[in-house]
C-alpha cells in the first residue's frame, strides 16, 4: 500500500486472491477437522495450546460452515456496495444504497444461521469482529454507557467553559511532524529493527509478522493534533503487534482476542497516555524545540486543554471526541442490530438516524450524506463492527487504570517520557496473552480483576471534564 | 530485502519457504502430468501456447524427477557450502572448501542423471540457467572467442595506449549520482508507474509483476563509474521485465527465455549504449551539470576513453571489463564442465585455475583467495550458470547490431537522448518473445537473422578497441 508502484494494483490483487485461495484450501482441509476432533478432548493440553485448537476449531467452523456461493457472493457485494455507498453519499441519497443493505442483512442473516441456527444471528456476526461477546452483553453495557453519557455531554454543552484550542494553531512543516512523531513513536517502544513508520495516505498498522509490524500515520500542514494523535494512536496498534507471544508464533493463540481489545492498544496509549495530564508535561517542550513559531502561552496546562476540546455539534463519527464518539457508536450499534433481528427495516433507517443523532447528540444531520451514509462499512457488510470502536475505548480505560495500580509512578513516568514500565506491563497482561482467553471479560478479569466495567470509563470521563470544563 | 526491518529476515525465509512448499506441490501434482499429455498431441496450439505447454513439461519433468531427498540436501548443502566458502576464502585455503564441492559435483551428476539419463550431466545443469544450450555448442562458441581473445588482449597490453581515466576522478555526492541515474533510467525507458528505483548494498532487480518491477543499484562516492553503469545495467533488466507480454500474462511463456538473455538486456544497455561514443555525447553534458567540480578536459571523446580502459591486469571477474570479461567465464565453464564429466578432479582446480589465468589472461593469482575462491557461484551448486553473463555480452552485440540495422538513425538517436525507437525495438523482438523460443539461438535467428555467432562480438571489440587503444 505504501510503497507499491501505482500501475501494479490490479496484479496484486490477483496475487492477494489467489493467496487467499491457497489459505481457504488448506484452512478447510478435511485433515484439519479430523485432527481437531482427536485434539477435543486431550486433557493433557496448557491453556495455551488448548487456545489453539479452541481458536484454529472456531475458525474452521466459520469457514467450512460458509458455502463458496456465500463467500463469492460477500466479495462481489463488497465491492457492488462500495460503488453504491458512493454514488448515494454524493447524490445525499439512501434510497441508491438501501437495496444493498438489503441484501447484505438477508446475506448475514442466512450465513450466521448456517454457522450457528442456535444463536442470535447478530451475535455471530459480532463474533468476527469481537469474539465471545453478544447482543445481550452489548446491550448491558452500551445502555449504562449512554444513559451516562447523553447528560454529561449535555452538561459539558450547555454549562461548559471549553478550554482554548487556539493555542495548538498554525501550519506547521510535516516534514517536521513526521520526524517529531518517529521520535515519539521510538520513545513509546516502537522498535525500528521489528518494523516500520511511513506515511499514507490512509493511517494504518500491518505486517507480516512480530519481527515486521509497518506503521503508517498521515500529517496535515494545519492540524498538529491529528498528525500527532494518529501517529501514537497507530504506535499502540504497533506495541501490540510487536509484543505478540513469540513461543506461540504462527499460531492463532498468539493472535488479538478481539478487534476491540487491539483498539484498546491504540486508545490506550492515544487517549489514556496521551490526552492526559502527565504527557502534556513530556510533550510540551518537544512541541515548543519543533515548532518555535508556536504560542508563548504554550505550557503542559494549556496543551492539555487544547488537545481535550469536546466538539459541541459532533455529526462525524470519525472527527468525533472521546466524549461523543461512543454515542456515534451506540447508534450504529442498535440500528445494525435491528436490522439483523428484523426490528429494524432498512427502508426507516434514516430516520431513526437522524432521531437518535437528536436524542444522543443533540444535533440532527441535514441530509443523509451527514447521516446513514457517512461510513463505509455497511457497505461492506461490516455487522458487529462498530461496537468494537467503545468496547476499546472502555477496555483501554479499565486496563490503564489497572496498570496505575500496579505501578504508583506512573504519572511521572510519563511525564519524563519514561514509557517502558507501561508498555512492559502491556506486553504481559494484554500482548503476550493474544487469544488465551474465550473473550473481552475473561481478558478484563485476568488483566485487571473484573469483567468490563462501563462506570469504570464514565467515571473517567465525569472527573476529567468536570474538572476541563469547570462543571 | 530493501525495505523489510532487520530484525525480520528470519520470519521472512520461513514465510518464503512455505510458499515455496505450497509452489512445489502444485507443480508436481499429477493432475499438471495429466493435463500436459492430454496437450502435448494438440496440433491447434499457435507457437505461443505451445511454448506454454513445452516450458511447464520442461518445469514439471525437472522438479518430479528430482527426488526430495536431492532437494533437501541441496537446500542444506548451500548453507553449509557458503559458510565452507567464506572461511576458506578467509584462510586462502581451497582445501577447506574442497569437500563441499567435491559433494556437489556428486550431487548434480545424480540429480542430472534422474532427470535426463541420456544427455550429458552438464547439459542438464546448463538447462537450469541457459535452457536448451549445449556444451558441445558452448565449446564451439566460447574456443572461438577466446582464441580472439586472447591476442586482441596482448596486443592491448603490449601495444595499446591507454586512454585517461583521470577525467572521472573524484569524489561525487551520493545523493547527486542517485538523482542523476535515476533521470537517466526513466530517460532509457523505465517505468517509475511499473516499478521503482531504490539503493541497496547488492544491485538486482526483481519484482512480482510487469507492473511492479523492482531495480537497486548502489553508489560509491569515490567511483562515478560503477554507479552509473551499475545503474544503467539494472535498467537493462527492469526494462526487459517491463516489457514482458502481457497477452501471456502468467504463462511460463512470458518469462525471460534464459539468464544469458537477461543478461543480454543489461550488457545492451551498460555496454552497447552506454559504454559507446554516441552516448557519451548524451552523458557529458549531463555529469558536467551535476558535478560542476568535475575536471574542464571533460568532453564526450575523453568520457568515451575513460569509460574504455581496459584492465591489464585483470585478476578479479566482478572488477573486469568487457574484454577481460570473457576470458573469466571461459576458464570457469572449462573447468566446471570437466569436473562434471570428471575430466578434471577437484583437487586439481587451483593449480588449472592458475595455469590458465596465466593463458588466458597474462596474470597469476598469488593465493586461492583471489584465485580460485573468489566467486560464491559453486558454493551454492551452480555449474552451468557463469557461461550466461558471456553468453549474454555476445547475444547483446548481436541483438544491438541487428538493431542498429533496423534503426538508421540510431547512433544520433542515442546522442540526443532519444531512446525510446530502441526500447521499442527491443520489446517486439526480444521482450515480448519472452519463452518462444526453445533456446538463445532460436531467438537470435528470430531477432537477428542468424544463430549466435561470436565473430560479430570479437570483431565489435577489435573494432573498437584497435582505435580506442591505437593499436
Amino acid at each position: 500500500m505504501v510503497m507499491m508502484p501505482k500501475n501494479a494494483a490490479d496484479a496484486r490483487a490477483l496475487q492477494k486472491a489467489t493467496l487467499a485461495g491457497v489459505v481457504y484450501d488448506k484452512a478447510t482441509d478435511p485433515e484439519v477437522g479430523t485432527l481437531l476432533d482427536q485434539l477435543a478432548d486431550d486433557q493433557e493440553l496448557g491453556p495455551f495450546d488448548a487456545a489453539v485448537v479452541r481458536e484454529t476449531r472456531r475458525a474452521y467452523e466459520r469457514t467450512t460452515k460458509t458455502p463458496k456461493r456465500i463467500a463469492k457472493r460477500r466479495a462481489e457485494l463488497e465491492s457492488e456496495g462500495y460503488q453504491a455507498w458512493m454514488v448515494a453519499r454524493e447524490a445525499k441519497d439512501f434510497a441508491k444504497f438501501a437495496p444493498v443493505l438489503e441484501e447484505w442483512v438477508a446475506l448475514t442473516r442466512e450465513a450466521c444461521s448456517l454457522i450457528d441456527p442456535s444463536r442470535p444471528a447478530y451475535d455471530v456476526a459480532l463474533d468476527e469482529f469481537e469474539k465471545g461477546f453478544t447482543s445481550a452483553r452489548l446491550d448491558e453495557v452500551f445502555s449504562q454507557l449512554r444513559d451516562g453519557l447523553v447528560p454529561l455531554l449535555r452538561d459539558i454543552r450547555e454549562r461548559g467553559t471549553p478550554p482554548d484550542a487556539g493555542v495548538l494553531a498554525g501550519r506547521f512543516d510535516t516534514r517536521v511532524q513526521a520526524a517529531l512523531c518517529e521520535k515519539i513513536a521510538v520513545e513509546l517502544g516502537f522498535n525500528l529493527d521489528c518494523g516500520r513508520l511511513d506515511v499514507s495516505v490512509h493511517p494504518f498498522t500491518g505486517g507480516a509478522h512480530v519481527t515486521d509490524v509497518r506503521m503508517t500515520t498521515r500529517f496535515k500542514e494545519d492540524d498538529l493534533t491529528e498528525g500527532l494523535t494518529g501517529a501514537i494512536h497507530e504506535t499502540g496498534h504497533a506495541l501490540y503487534e510487536q509484543g505478540r507471544n513469540l513461543e506461540y508464533d504462527g499460531l492463532p493463540v498468539n493472535e488479538a482476542l478481539s478487534m476491540g481489545v487491539h483498539e484498546s492498544q491504540s486508545l490506550l496509549w492515544e487517549r489514556m497516555v496521551a490526552l492526559g495530564r502527565p504527557f502534556s508535561r513530556y510533550l510540551a517542550p518537544k512541541l515548543a524545540a519543533s515548532f518555535p513559531q508556536l504560542s508563548a502561552q504554550l505550557s503542559p496546562d494549556t496543551l492539555y486543554g487544547a488537545l481535550n476540546v469536546v466538539k459541541t455539534r459532533s455529526m462525524i463519527r470519525v472527527e468525533a471526541d472521546e466524549v461523543t464518539y461512543p454515542l456515534h457508536i451506540i447508534l450504529r450499534y442498535e440500528l445494525e442490530r435491528g436490522l439483523v433481528d428484523g426490528s429494524v427495516a432498512v427502508v426507516d433507517l434514516p430516520r431513526l438516524w437522524n432521531q437518535k443523532m437528536t436524542d444522543y447528540l443533540g444535533c440532527t444531520p441535514a441530509d443523509d450524506g451527514e447521516g446513514v451514509l457517512q461510513d463505509v462499512h455497511w457497505s461492506a457488510g461490516a455487522m458487529g463492527y462498530f461496537p468494537t470502536y467503545s468496547l476499546g475505548a472502555m477496555y483501554a480505560c479499565q486496563i490503564y487504570k489497572a496498570a496505575a495500580k500496579d505501578l504508583p509512578t506512573l504519572d511521572d513516568d510519563i511525564a519524563a517520557g519514561k514509557f517502558s514500565p507501561l508498555k512492559a506491563w502491556l506486553n504481559v497482561k494484554i500482548h503476550k496473552a493474544g487469544s488465551l482467553h474465550q473473550n473481552g471479560d475473561e481478558l478484563m478479569i485476568a488483566a485487571t480483576g473484573a469483567p468490563l466495567d462501563p462506570e469504570i470509563f464514565l467515571g473517567y470521563l465525569r472527573e476529567k471534564y468536570t474538572e476541563l470544563y469547570k462543571l
